[in-house]
């Protein structure tokens, strides 16, 4: 394809505001390093005259993104309008039309990549996502081109930038998790509607896109396991603490025999790792190949000119005519999720009981029963209350059997919920 | 080019070993992901019958690397016997028989980078050198390509494992330097000569590379500060992190004003930074961009199968079509380095002094007269001999005017060499 290009800006948010500028910023330096030279020449959004970080041209608005993927001058096609809808019927009038497509959309491609792919495959062109998961971290591109000489063994990683800074604050103040969240609300790392962030389905729309680039499946998110950091209290964090723990929102998945076993939850992380030293709004993720070992990428995982930052390179790599190597695969590249409930792990668990003699005893024998083995356990007088908190570290033992114990400590012993979480491997 | 390519291998110590393991062991998944079918057709070594890590048929063999660069059914030759002779002979004489190249060495494109490059443009292949800096990290392909929406603002990092494998052991366990030395040879960390490891040319080769790439200046190694990190001892380890700081071995450039200030030293980092967590042989590079802000990458920065993930990462590129981004330019980029001794940092300084009353008056006054202020000092009772240690930190201070003051004061006041580091920014 020809250096120079025409971009169709679809979407003028944080991020495509973002994208605007730093094409304006840097078109120079980009055009002298690598030739391409980038020119946006319509820009699609419902509301072009809101308030924006950046100054834009009223005269490149639109409000019909059918003007973009129609018009037979751009090149290329940025969706940055987020959702899945619109967002499909964007990527795929684009796709059909001849047009390269660069997008930010994890939900896009984790519930609509195939189709996608599919299409981009048929009409000959590329589909770029650098953006889709850790923000500016060139990790897509680093896993399927830095990489490619490996077999991947495993994805780890912290790729949600909100409940990470949300446990940080926890930790670093002994915040409850509501108070913090209010807090990453005001600050800007929340956005309005934070379930996605906090529930974990973000992290597990990436976690989802990592599996299809290191294994060639693109799973179900329900065939995922995916938990929320909402369970977790300062308490926790500091029980954790004593036992050489940090806890830290994680998105891991790991293949052997074809099968990948693969979950995004709050677990504990080694208080003197790398994973438990990435605070703030930052990602980490962590690849192992069985060639180069393991290796870290850390950087922004959100934000305008981060996630600008990616979008940008994609564009690049196309204007010059390699989309790379990056692909969601229609077939299921021969791996199959986990049976849920058949992945082991050490747990830590922390129930609330009343403080009479024999207490412990019953939960360990309970947990016992089910072949599940502990660790290491703190017990301490309650303060107040008559309930004490009795938290244990379990041996890695299948989630299944960890779940029913719990539901019979509940049930019979505690009468209180517990709060259970994974203790991630090394 | 065709996606099945015939490799000329040239070296066959560790890294070629390692090459060869990881195509015999990976190809098909190679070709699978990525389309490229690579078979490596021929091997050049002084020595075949030599004992190898690995099992490699003997009919591969020639001891006369022109029956590779020479053979017109070869492709792609990989370069791995290191130096910068032969090698360039080897380089050169593969571009203008219109072959690509790849090599994992940083010596040779830090001397010969221009002339190598210049005869690639004009021979049309592609010269692909990731292995060369980080090991098996994707550190050139990610800034080149991941990061080009950016202007790189700073480079800095930890780029020979030795030096850090070394400084760790001190650190970790109280040794000297010679016995950490003799541990890492006897680990494997250390090469049988390890002086351009341990004097700190090995990294400011690859410094050079990195600024070639993110400002397209290709310096000398005489126009950057260059120390080695065997002056450091258990005491100034010690010192460092009664003031909360880690000594590790960096290089470290950036940029202003088309003036770039660069060096590979050792330097205190603090105690709780990333780069501070690296341990052992690993490496970590930090990149600063405008738009996508701090960037880390980390993981083994040599060794067989590590590097030898980077040189198959540029093989299968390279028979994809593509050779990637990163070229080290014949111009200067327009950039120059900064004049030695302009550059300002904070000082730690450790003095051997007669622990006589008014030293340290006398020591702070010669700092003062060069305009350099005492942030904080260490200064306790011998032990056996009458000598005690004064330790100083500085606030920034431009190098020069350090270099004067503690030449002044071993030759008037303590009559003992001074051990001087810089403090790295954060």
């Amino acid at each position: 394809m020809k250096n120079k290009v025409n971009i169709g800006l679809i979407g003028a948010g944080t991020v495509g505001c973002g994208v605007y500028e730093v094409i304006r910023r840097n078109r120079k330096l980009i055009r002298e390093q690598t030739g391409a030279s980038l020119s946006i020449t319509r820009i699609a959004d419902i509301a072009p005259s809101r308030k924006r970080p950046v100054k834009i041209p009223r005269s490149l608005f639109t409000t019909d993104f059918r003007e973009i993927t129609g018009d037979p001058e751009i090149d290329i096609v940025i969706e940055l309008i987020g959702g899945t809808t619109v967002a499909a019927e964007v990527a795929l009038a684009a796709v059909r039309n001849g047009k390269h497509v660069v997008t930010a959309n994890k939900a896009l491609l984790a519930h609509r990549g195939k189709e996608i792919f599919s299409a981009a495959a048929k009409n000959g062109v590329h589909v770029g996502f650098e953006a889709s998961v850790a923000g500016g971290i060139p990790l897509i591109r680093s896993l399927k081109e830095g990489l490619c000489a490996n077999k991947i063994l495993s994805v780890q990683g912290i790729m949600n930038g909100t409940s990470n800074y949300i446990l940080h604050r926890m930790s670093a103040e002994g915040m409850p998790f509501a108070a913090a969240l209010a807090d990453a609300k005001k600050e800007g790392y929340a956005e309005a509607d934070p379930s996605f962030d906090i529930n974990g389905t973000d992290s597990a729309h990436k976690l989802l896109i990592l599996i299809a680039l290191a294994w060639g499946g693109l799973f179900k998110i329900s065939e995922i396991a995916v938990e929320g950091i909402s369970p977790v209290t300062p308490a926790d964090i500091s029980h954790a603490g004593q036992f050489g723990y940090a806890i830290k929102p994680l998105a891991s998945a790991k293949v052997s025999g074809g099968v990948v076993e693969a979950g995004v939850y709050p677990a504990l992380v080694g208080a003197g790792s790398q994973l438990a030293a990435v605070d703030g709004a930052f990602n980490a993720v962590r690849i192992e190949g069985d060639a180069v070992g393991p290796v870290m990428f850390y950087g922004m995982g959100a934000g305008m000119m981060p996630t600008a930052s990616a979008v940008v390179s994609d564009v690049v790599m196309i204007a010059r005519g390699g989309g790379g190597v990056a692909k969601i695969a229609a077939d299921g590249g021969g791996v199959k999720p986990a049976p849920r409930g058949s992945v082991s792990s050490g747990f830590y668990a922390r129930f609330e009981a009343e403080d009479t003699p024999g207490t412990l005893g019953k939960i360990s024998t309970a947990l016992g029963k089910r072949g599940i083995s502990i660790r290491s356990v703190i017990q301490k007088p309650g303060a107040s209350s008559k309930k004490v908190p009795v938290v244990i570290m379990t041996r890695p033992s299948p989630e299944s059997a960890m779940k029913k114990a719990v539901a019979e400590i509940e049930r019979h012993i505690t009468k209180t919920s517990a709060v259970v979480l994974r203790i991630a491997e090394d």
